[in-house]
């Protein structure tokens, strides 16, 4: 089951999201493991591994995406810890956030910025960036 | 009518959209004129005159948005434009839009590539970039 | 096949859509004739049948909704000619469609208010209200 | 208030649904008891009794489009019991909600998939398959 | 930074969001002052503000429009609040949020009736109407 | 660039979609030939070729995701074909997309019955079911 997409993608996951990425892998294993394996391969073995657009715009890409469609709270918050992982900072991630009250509403902001803030002080209480 | 956020957003409007947004402000003047300078003045006179995250950035959450939401066809090709206005390339557009297949599905990101190619074309026969 | 429901539906739609509504149930007759009858017996016979809401609430609160969730353009169309035939002026119309912007962004606003236009210069053809 | 609908709609929800559905329907009926006979009587009374296509393959088209439209998690998980009350298999069920990652996303789906670990455990617990 | 738009929006807000909508600006205070900023500016000071379409009409548009998204729960029992407040009643709102499984479904219409009922038990604890 | 995967996707593309499917792939090749692999691969390639679900019931859960979303027209169309194509009935593919008028509204399945329509006559003038 261990290939090259698995391989470069299981890195990335790891780069992107560390522990709350292997976390969502784990949950995965009891009631679909392919789709653990697909996850891996895809998004990260594939996409994110790309050449073309450097990770930091990836992930701003993703954060945006996620409060304007606003019904996936759990990856949002992921993924607002992936961007910090790969440099972005806090304040880019609010200002991303806040841009999607243009494009999806107020509420769709404040929700990001709810989870932004739930994100932030719990890596405060990790001593995180 | 004229103030200090409205001039911001006016200036700001013609850097990112040129004439695609003038056209948008134009087509509201009948219907809506306050919507027009609301338009102006939040989006473009509060949001993109923010610093915090560069105007490239911007673009590409508002790209990676509008391709992920799927409901603003329209709006996305004057994205796509904008997002090449301030310097975004070719490779980086399509590397977004590409990248919502994971976070918005595959048709999403078809349509997206789809506009794109639509304003590449068009952008081809004036000459741009 | 005929009963109460129907009946009511019938004449609720007429009064409300029009021509439309009985163009939209024409076009159905050949593919889902009972989805004509279901359209006619639960939204018309029963839902805007009812009292407690005025229909001109009932009619702004459908124009919003079409509004923000901005992928049903041509039953917004129709319900934007429904809120001008049952008494909601078109100024009560432009200020629900420009408010949806705070709630499903700029775009979905944008989109409502060139559809707002579009039925506005039919009807101006016609010499309705 | 009781009549034919009404009658065909109850059987066809506790066929469906059973202890879940008449839960929902109680629970409406303080606040809008109108709402909980109309729940009955047009989704259950008219749609699901209708021949043409089968409980399952029915129940598959609902875990399908509440999995891709990601926003009403109770009754996801509703219509996931309803699935395997009818008939269809759990692997049947996973196999499903895997899928809307290619037309929804990767997060619609994992958000499906932890509904359905919730809903299985539960039946664990009771013996249910 | 106080201004005509910021003093008009803020009455504003007090009008029809009371304490809940102080809430919602005070915790924007430390992750995003000047989103709290926009928010009482554009949503109320600019758009709540303008003549032409009474509290009572706004009110039951945007309930209507964000059970219809269906994606920002916590807006949706403040907007309930909020219709209460400048005069809609229960019956109304009841009227509204079913109105729209017409138009988003009837998941949409149930998880707003249970944001609603909600918001009745609190405000029965309070004696409020 | 070919492989295992590509192999299989491509040839369950043809079995599901054939020229339709084929079409959409050669669109992709002068904007982003890598997303027509992926298309291939992931879709095409791992889902649908899984055993655990028969082709007829993914069909059905893609029609009807499809017409949730309401914003996707072309491949909603590609799928009623593709539907029909591996043996799902036009009666099946009408009861699936009436059937969302529950989960997402009537203007969306209003909107998926005429994109049925325009499938079904396209097939009427090629001869096929």
């Amino acid at each position: 089951m261990s290939n090259e997409r698995y391989e470069r993608g299981w890195q990335k996951l790891q780069e992107i999201d560390g522990e709350a990425g292997e976390r969502v892998i784990e949950s995965l294993k009891d009631i679909a493991p392919d789709f653990a394996r697909y996850l891996i391969e895809f998004p990260f073995g594939d996409i994110y591994s790309r050449p073309g657009l450097d990770l930091k715009s990836r992930e701003i890409a993703t954060v945006a995406a996620l409060t304007a469609l606003g019904n996936a709270a759990p990856q949002l918050r992921v993924h607002i810890q992936a961007a910090l992982n790969v440099g972005v900072t806090r304040r880019q991630v609010v200002e991303t956030i806040m841009q999607m009250a243009v494009y999806a509403g107020f509420p769709a902001a404040l929700n990001g910025l709810f989870a932004a803030k739930e994100v932030f002080q719990a890596r405060n209480e990790k001593g995180l960036a």
